[in-house]
């Protein structure tokens, strides 16, 4: 998590930069990245306005260092747990279960990742958002690895399915971040993406 | 299209209130919704910034009208060419291809749906955003129908599958609508939704 700032490696730094960084998930979450000022996230964070420049350069960077940090947890996360499947169907069942319990637990993080990271895409360009697109490729490879193993329908290129998977995912966590949906089944999801949404007898 | 205004009923009226929709769809996919000027917009209609406010009361009201505007096209067009369609499956096909179609042809328009409906999700909280409800309707309409028909794996919510069905092409469209990706085959999404991921020799 090297961040865009340096001051995040002091010493004893390390504490009050998660403390911005949690304050700013609950102000971007409740109003938007847009309409949020830095001088609310100090308020949150009980810094003082200047605490913030210390370890972030601007909003958009604090926003920016957000995202690394976070993305970052989260493909730690899947690194660590996914080589432990036996086979790309429960490396895929267990990358959706995670998904899904991340949105239980940390519905204002998910909030802003889906809503605030969709909106970067445009106001970002040039931060080609290393993360994300990580997260995607560890995604896409056990995509591969199942197709080379015969496992998964190949003739599909790995990146298309990626996207797909990760746009269900997103949008199924969009609509319970918003309260719009009750808790997603994992494994309702796990079987639509496998097996497809043909009945049996189609199969 | 009763839109949020009154203006846009009056007799030659329509053609401008068309010309500021279509020069929004080109300000707000460059530049953002939130870093969009209404008095940019009237610039690019070729009209006067208080022309603008003849038809819309707002910026906000500028970006709702163009989604109802916009998405009760695209209804009203599924509404016209899904039920010629012979079965779910053909149904789900066609309704894959024309969503991928709109990317091809109206990119502009898809950035700013894709991007600025999901930022839309948070700042327009009381807007309940009818027409994308209704979106949602008619496609949960086609898997709901598939499944008492026996076409479709039943046991799934309809509505859970329609989201993740839109989600996944709604990704794809602003991978696509962002320049991140080729043209998409809409026959590899449809083989790859309706039969899932499971390669033959389990299915």
């Amino acid at each position: 998590m090297s961040g865009h700032s340096s001051a995040g490696s002091t010493s004893g730094g390390g504490d009050k930069r998660e403390r911005i960084l949690e304050a700013a998930i609950r102000v971007f979450a409740g109003k938007g990245f847009f309409n949020s000022k830095v001088s609310e996230i100090a308020r949150e964070a009980g810094v003082a306005d200047g605490t913030i420049y210390l370890y972030f350069k601007s909003k958009d960077d604090l926003l920016i260092s957000l995202f690394e940090d976070r993305m970052e947890r989260i493909n730690q996360a899947l690194r660590e747990r996914l080589p432990r499947e036996p086979s790309a169907e429960a490396k895929l069942r267990r990358f959706i279960e995670m998904h899904l319990d991340l949105v239980e637990k940390h519905r204002a993080l998910v909030e802003v990742l889906t809503v605030e990271l969709r909106q970067s895409a445009k106001f970002m360009r040039e931060y080609k958002n290393p993360k994300f697109g990580e997260f995607l490729r560890l995604l896409a490879a056990i995509i591969e690895d199942g197709q080379r193993a015969g496992e998964l329908r190949a003739g599909v290129p790995p990146t298309l399915v990626a996207r797909a998977i990760f746009g269900a995912l997103d949008e199924l966590s969009l609509a319970r971040a918003l309260g719009k949906s009750d808790p997603i089944s994992a494994t309702q999801v796990a079987d639509l993406l496998l097996s497809g949404l043909r009945g049996r007898r189609h199969t």
